[in-house]
């Protein structure tokens, strides 16, 4: 059997998996950012009729993957596995979302670099012959992520000028044997780098050196230049470690600063929407891609991406016990061409 | 390309990784257990030298894929990918073990699932040809998992008739392209089933029906008879979820009674060790089998199994905010012979 990986940590897929469709839902403060004609669903209040924030979240996973099946042209019984994760403690979200669409699931945690990793593992599964469709989602909620990694809502807290914004927002993409992409043809899974960064409202820094290290093994592993790219994009250092991101890459001879950007600065008018250092969540990559890159891969202002997922692997309570923040991103290149 | 997907749900390998060794770290209580002559490691204490619980259960994470690597005469440099998962907010326990082995992560989440969970997503990234040898690992911690999903330890709390005892153990298996056995040779994925259950502390009866659910669907994909099998092990309905399992199965024409366990029920003396309706955790099953099950396929007592882990995807939010548990379980054919 041929082994499909090249180098330490990349993936070629033999047979590239096409995107067939995605779907998108976004929350009123992402729906007033500068991609807001790109996504399917704004909400008008955070909360969508329902009780809690947690139970809007989830719901939003719903409404992303059927927006996907109904733009992909399928039903939701051709969908043979959903791998879905989000920021809740149990992933909840994913799970009560899994229940309500009686997909087979495959639960994933990896913080905010979770919609790569669910494209990486959803990439493996259709190349290698385990199914013909399935869906990669996630999501990530402002109130619910706020709550239960900071501070209640109710107390005001000013925030941090380094810390980022968690957007509220669900993004699906329906992957498939058969279509004409754009297509996933590599993915770069990633280990976890820790700069020992303790402080959970500078996530950017702590995530910054695990995407330098995903993308310089992407390029060793690949052989591609810089120059096979129209955009590397990770999701989501924000202001902060984007710029840390950059240095790091410098040092390592990687000067991608003329095709880079982050998901968590694309989304938001720093400025005018008050986010400090950019948005972050697990959904925020979701719906820039789904929304803003898919379609402008589609339209041909992209020929082919490096999608660049970044995680920050802590929790409340090994902050409280002192544990440094680890990092982690894994990297997906989407390419209208095989 | 060949469609490697029979049925419904299941996946039937080409080339079927050979599990190649484990490794199993557990606390002193489940060293007093049946099965205390199977594990690698029995802690003395609970913490093993660590500031905090949760420590001391990703230091047993590392210390399984240690074991795992030594006793397949591999190095940490051969193992490609880690496919881990805990019960903890963040999956912690595998997020700081992935940081300190240095390995390429997939987080995942799939509660007491999650061991078979990792040896699906696993087993298709070695048939896949996307590696050759990688780790797939879970764990749990009694002290852990009671505080983060019940009460404070302290409160000294009386423990219900229907509650199950998390398991503090970590199981660790190393999957490969080529070797001698035992062979995982099929994957059922399953789906969410929810019966409605709100008592957390009624576990058992929250995942039967996705238990049920999964056997027979597995039975059906595959076309296989009870008599295929030597053994049908669920991990972790323990006494109450068992019958109702059995029970359910029954009416499904599915009669298992005289192969059936389940590692709940497997690790603990019901009465002796007091465990009321047996053990839990995403430990207990990866022990279960990385100790007894997987000696006693290479000694012969058992030539081919259907490993069954179940998880409850609720939270302690979702609890109080009045949903229902909902479970899931995922099969895995683990056979000396492809």
């Amino acid at each position: 059997m041929a082994i499909k990986k090249i180098g330490a940590q990349t993936v070629r897929f033999q047979n590239p998996p096409s995107i067939i469709s995605t779907g998108t839902v976004v929350g009123p403060k992402e729906g007033e950012g500068p991609l807001r004609a790109y996504f399917d669903m704004i909400l008008e209040d955070d909360l969508w009729g329902e009780e809690t924030w947690e139970k809007c979240e989830s719901k939003m996973q719903q409404e992303a993957i059927k927006i996907a099946i109904n733009k992909g042209n399928l039903n939701q019984k051709d969908i043979e596995y959903m791998f879905g994760g989000d920021l809740l403690n149990q992933i909840i979200s994913s799970g009560f979302a899994a229940r309500q669409m009686g997909i087979p699931f495959f639960g994933l945690y990896g913080a905010c670099s979770t919609m790569t990793e669910s494209l990486s593992l959803g990439a493996m599964t259709i190349d290698g012959g385990y199914a013909d469709k399935l869906v990669c989602v996630t999501s990530s909620h402002f109130s619910t992520a706020e709550r239960q990694f900071r501070f209640p809502l109710e107390l005001g807290n000013q925030r941090n000028l380094t810390a980022q914004w968690t957007a509220t927002a669900s993004g699906a993409a329906i992957l498939s044997s058969t279509g004409v992409g754009p297509f996933i043809t590599h993915v770069t899974t990633g280990k976890i780098s820790d700069p020992g960064i303790v402080d959970t409202s500078n996530m950017g820094a702590a995530m910054a050196p695990a995407a330098v290290d995903t993308i310089a093994t992407h390029f060793q592993d690949t052989g591609f230049s810089i120059d096979n790219y129209d955009l590397i994009i990770t999701g989501d250092l924000g202001y902060v470690g984007k710029e840390i991101a950059l240095d790091l890459l410098k040092k390592e001879g990687l000067d991608i600063e003329n095709i880079y950007s982050d998901c968590g600065i694309e989304i938001f008018y720093q400025e005018k929407q008050d986010v400090h250092a950019g948005a972050s969540g697990c959904g925020c990559s979701a719906v820039v891609f789904g929304g803003y890159l898919y379609n402008e891969l589609i339209n041909g202002k992209f020929n082919k991406i490096l999608l660049v997922s970044t995680g920050a692997l802590h929790s409340s309570t090994s902050a409280l016990q002192g544990e440094s923040i680890p990092g982690i991103a894994h990297a997906v290149t989407i390419s209208r061409d095989i």
